[in-house]
């Protein structure tokens, strides 16, 4: 499937979010864009690429459609993750429940700093860092969100390589060097808000 | 211009970064990917999106280069920014010293906990919320990220409306109900991961 602009997948997460709240079996793009304040033409463009079988001017099936989006964006396909690094980014990343109901599962966070290992953040135990490649085995964990400081990234990132991550979401700034077999995204936050205040609305695709 | 995709962003991220740390005048599509472990293909496919003057075969010319994905992405229209909400994400955020080199300056943050109030992290001051539509008039600020608590999220995004801001960047869960003077960008965070980790490489545009 083509990749999909951050536009779009925002709208659609907005409109995932509006069909959870409904009581209704079926929808308009009108009303999804009067709720919104969406042009219900872009709703609808959106929503064509979901190759979902409502019918524009009849509307659309609320439970289909919502599938249909949690299909395309991958938000069933549940994924147990660990956050690397517990300052302030990475708590407040393991407070952040969204991610659940995106499907992502923060499980366990590490650390290593003593103070704060076998602490409970949110419901995740920090654990020592060298525990994870055991930790990433036994629960069959194999995507990390790295939020150390960044003089020790490099470092963490070798070490997760090397026990059994194939994912990394990098919070750092820093380019990392590993392995091919490790995929990693860059988190730069920023890139798409920038777009967004420097560009009217009214080129959105 | 054509909004342009959260992979090819951080892609031209990624270039931009490399770029900096150069000294060379010219560099070759295929040492970026070399240094960045990317198929010099898509690199210049990439650069293809910038109108740059370089020449596939001969090389880029850094400094050009640097310059064309910097107005690009909108790098250097620097604008200033508050904080609204000094718990664990906003004090992250704050600390996230990458939003500072795109172009994005945090200049002071709000909250209403008087214990937060007056403090300050990295270097930015707490001030207390109801100051924000003063110092948002005298420092010309109209940019504000949302971080509060999502309970709070409407009523503070209703004040901030109030007060002179234009660009809310809602990390919030919650679907900001106000006038559409002023425009919010909703932080979903994990949209670009999703895909990351649910699609091959090989079907990046």
């Amino acid at each position: 499937m083509n990749q999909i602009s951050a536009f779009v997948i925002n709208r659609l997460t907005l409109y995932h979010f509006i069909l959870d709240e409904l009581n209704d079996e079926t929808i308009s793009s009108t009303k999804i864009g009067h709720l919104l304040n969406i042009d219900p033409s872009q709703v609808r463009k959106d929503l064509k690429l979901l190759n979902t079988s409502g019918k524009c001017k009849v509307g659309y099936e609320v439970k289909a459609l919502k599938l249909s989006i949690e299909k395309t964006l991958g938000f069933k396909n549940t994924k147990d993750a660990f956050i690397v690094g517990a300052g302030n980014l990475g708590s407040a990343l393991a407070k952040y429940n969204s991610f659940k109901d995106y499907g992502l599962n923060v499980i366990a966070m590490f650390d290593n700093d003593s103070k704060k290992i076998s602490t409970t953040i949110n419901g995740k135990e920090v654990f020592e860092i060298s525990k994870i490649g055991n930790l990433s085995k036994r629960l069959n964990v194999d995507i990390a969100i790295l939020t150390v400081p960044k003089e020790s990234a490099q470092a963490v990132a070798n070490y997760l390589a090397g026990s059994g991550i194939k994912y990394i979401w990098n919070f750092t700034p820093v380019v990392l060097d590993i392995p091919k077999t490790v995929k990693v995204w860059n988190e730069n936050l920023i890139g798409s808000f920038l777009q967004f205040i420097n560009y009217d609305e009214v080129k959105n695709k």
